[in-house]
């Protein structure tokens, strides 16, 4: 039986606030902070680790957020969720991102659909579409092959897709498996489409338009540019376009496109890499093995957070800690700060995954809760960030909990060696040290040069970043963000804070403003 | 005479914390708050104004800070930087990025040299070098032209000149003054460079080496991948690299450079973009003239911020208010939010101005402060962050003021119309109706639906992004963080949070650790 709780009526809760905290800097130091290093880690899947030594936590902290989630069911709900459980109530929905690489429990069936069968089917349908594609069965007017694939789509059709897309680019490039380049059009600035645009090659260029409910503004928008410029350049449009929508969407039998496959409402679209809306640019890209490798790995990982000991269940363990940093210590934002450049814009990703999902002050019920949910969250590559933001990370006035990413392999594998090491080395040492450097600081009389110490972090080490480890770092991250959902008694599947924008913005373009809305469109030559 | 005081010892900023709040929401509505827009507005330069009407501010509340600013003599101190006091204390120091583009005050001579001059002089160098390459009279070893400039550079060297081109990228291309593609080499992960290297045509690059001291790690590394590359193309490395440095560094006088232009250590890398650092590769990309004009506008913003009034000196308005934020009202971040694509990296490269400036706990004579300093900066482009951390931003239980920018006209020109307006109305239609949805928000007995308001924001609206609107809010930012970094008695110009991190990571490489560094150091294989 599944309660559903404020966190803060909860006794392990009030428990927690009373637990001694850890000195870091005195954990993390001699014989006692390697212990912990060795000691502090819980395996996510093959190749993937999940280090906790530089947090503010020890066994006591532990114990005291393992009965914290017990208490809250955390397990059980996720349990819940894959068995296709209604978990987003706000929309009446049920919640099966995971269903899209993983069968986890018993089988899910909704709208008379075995869920899992019709995830497979998309999946499969993308991968015969992108073969055909790849083999020059699918071309384009001409006869000729598509070098080129364009997502247009907006927030989870792009930053989830993207990221990914690029943490693999090099890859595959390197291994061969690297089939079409891929672009992306998201925002509603003329400017975004037409430099996109003026980079292609449109006649060889294949466009995968993805819009849940097809009716995405912004989305529809840059779908009429593109239509333009292929109409600019003698094409035909339904020649070029593919579409990746739900099956009651206006594009879902259109003859605008080549293809439509599909998602549905039980996939959020900040969750959506998995599905259809990952699934089609990202085998187009590197073809359906590169993209089911990817799934396998974010299957393992699903598969890693149903263990009810936290201390082997990294996203369960990740979310914790997160809890207990936000709400017992009190530190308002998360940095996440991946040592792979390939990882550019993962922390782009996460922030919509992480500040999308629980960036809420009501419960699942809609009551307003006492406590705060959500932080901000942000992050750039390492070692970028070292010459930049990292001054404040070690020495402002406010502590920010570190997300750390490393890997001990290059993608690529061209390296030199400078000072007897190679760059990767180099990589690695600055991760390795910054961690360190956090969690101890260093005493100097110079107040200037003096480092406090006490900045917690935890790292992900993995051993290369491929498909499977992208896939299992994605899903770590939902997850993660799902058990904290779970504590703090959220709906972390609905978004309705994004809506109060969309109607206003609509009110000016109809010019149907009054007072302060209309000076600014005025202003803003509207 | 100017007194350097912690901001707590002010006795109007006591009186600040006294000041009646105010309730945005209610400010916002109706006629008064279309008011509050037409009159809480200022001119920044020719087209671009600063507009704080859903700031939490009203009269009273700017006569406090009005009255701070005052007493912490926040435009004497400018006064006395750009007349050259040293007020880069710590590192003893001038502090010159304003000379880099205009003379405000006195002549400036520093070891024994007017350094207006010898800006300038560089700037000269550079043009008369960018307008060689561009004419094919400075080309490559088999007599052809460069077609690709890549900066190799990481932190301010980076971060400004990349933000920079891509916020001119497109409009260059439009108006028919882009001379040559730029790419950027950063991060010590070899993978960066590697990828970089894939995707040129290296016969035809001009590399820029970008480091001050000459001996970043990473930079020289990333030298090293360049000039491998190189040689094993069959080139003289020579042929294809110059350097941007200091005249004291090994870099100044090697026969490796074709050639090398000069900055010195009055220039912090955060603050370079218009310096040589930044001119090298904008006036390779655009032309001399584009760069020109970038370093005219950021002239302009400079002159503006030398005036007393706060109610014309949009950058010491924008500090002041930041402060009010901050340190009265309390709110740990803040997200910049540009309705521009073109601006995809600027809020980047202000997470480091900002952070690495005042992100410190001593004030500058390396006393502890009792109060917040920097917060925590973030952001990526509108509409897609809409679509994505928005919703924490609405609805989330910790308010984060924000920063928007819009342009009134695109920079590319090319526009459909889609239900009756073009995207760049929507766009524009988009920023207006967000700032009023975060100021009144909207009730709604479903609360999950409700929206609180009272959430501030501030927004610049430029005519169009172009190189003097460019420079100007470069400049607005920069003079923003030096202003912000006064009242808190910080020296906003050095960066010893960075140290640590680098001593360690040469141990890690020299093996020379034992306790948590060497167990972290093993587990990634270093």
């Amino acid at each position: 039986m599944i309660n559903w709780k404020n966190t803060d009526t909860l006794a392990s809760y009030q428990e927690l606030a009373n637990v001694k905290r850890v000195n870091l800097a005195e954990a993390m130091s001699g014989e006692q902070g390697a212990e912990r290093v060795k000691n502090y880690s819980v395996s996510m899947t093959e190749g993937l680790d999940y280090n906790y030594a530089a947090k503010e936590v020890d066994d006591t902290v532990i114990d005291a957020l393992a009965k914290l989630a017990d208490e809250a069911q955390l397990v059980d709900k996720f349990e819940a969720l894959y068995n296709g459980e209604v978990i987003n109530t706000g929309e009446n929905r049920l919640v099966l991102h995971h269903l899209t690489r993983g069968q986890l429990g018993d089988k899910v069936v909704a709208d008379g659909v075995d869920k899992r069968a019709f995830y497979v089917e998309q999946q499969e349908k993308i991968a015969d579409f992108a073969n055909k594609v790849h083999a020059g069965e699918i071309v384009n007017g001409a006869g000729e092959k598509f070098t080129t694939v364009v997502q247009i789509g907006i927030g989870g059709s792009d930053l989830g897709p993207r990221a990914m897309y690029l943490a693999l680019e090099n890859w595959a490039k390197k291994n061969g498996l690297f089939k079409m380049e891929a672009k992306f059009i998201s925002n509603v600035d003329p400017d975004d489409a037409a430099a996109v645009l003026n980079a292609i090659d449109v006649a060889h260029s294949i466009f995968v338009l993805v819009s849940k409910s097809g009716t995405t503004l912004e989305t529809l928008t840059n779908e009429s540019f593109v239509k333009d410029a292929l109409k600019n350049a003698g094409l035909d449009a339904s020649k070029h376009m593919i579409a990746v929508t739900s099956e009651t969407s206006p594009l879902a039998k259109s003859d605008d496109y080549l293809a439509a496959f599909f998602m549905d409402d039980y996939i959020g679209g900040r969750y959506s890499s998995t599905s259809a809306v990952g699934g089609a640019v990202l085998s187009l890209a590197f073809g359906p093995e590169v993209f089911a490798q990817f799934l396998e790995g974010a299957a393992a990982a699903d598969k890693s957070a149903t263990n009810k000991d936290v201390r082997k269940n990294a996203a369960l363990l990740d979310a914790m800690i997160g809890v207990y940093e936000r709400n017992i210590l009190g530190y308002p934002a998360t940095a996440v700060l991946p040592y792979s450049q390939a990882l550019s814009r993962f922390p782009a990703h996460l922030q919509q995954l992480d500040m999308e999902s629980n960036g809420k002050s009501v419960n699942r019920f809609g009551e307003p809760v006492d406590y705060v949910t959500g932080p901000v969250i942000f992050g750039e590559p390492g070692t970028n960030g070292q010459h930049s933001f990292y001054q404040l990370l070690h020495q402002g006035t406010d502590i920010v909990p570190l997300q750390f990413i490393g890997f001990k392999n290059s993608q690529i594998g061209t390296d030199v060696v400078i000072q007897d090491s190679t760059s990767q080395q180099k990589l690695c040492a600055n991760v390795a040290a910054q961690i360190v450097a956090f969690a101890c600081g260093k005493s100097d009389e110079n107040r200037n040069k003096n480092f406090e110490g006490g900045r917690p972090s935890s790292i992900i080490i993995g051993e290369k970043l491929d498909p499977k480890t992208l896939g299992a770092l994605l899903a770590h991250y939902e997850n993660k963000v799902m058990f904290q959902g779970f504590v703090w008694n959220l709906n972390s599947f609905d978004q309705e804070g994004v809506q109060l924008g969309k109607v206003l913005a609509k009110r000016v373009l109809a010019h149907e403003t009054d007072g302060a809305l209309k000076v600014f469109s005025d202003l803003l030559n509207i």
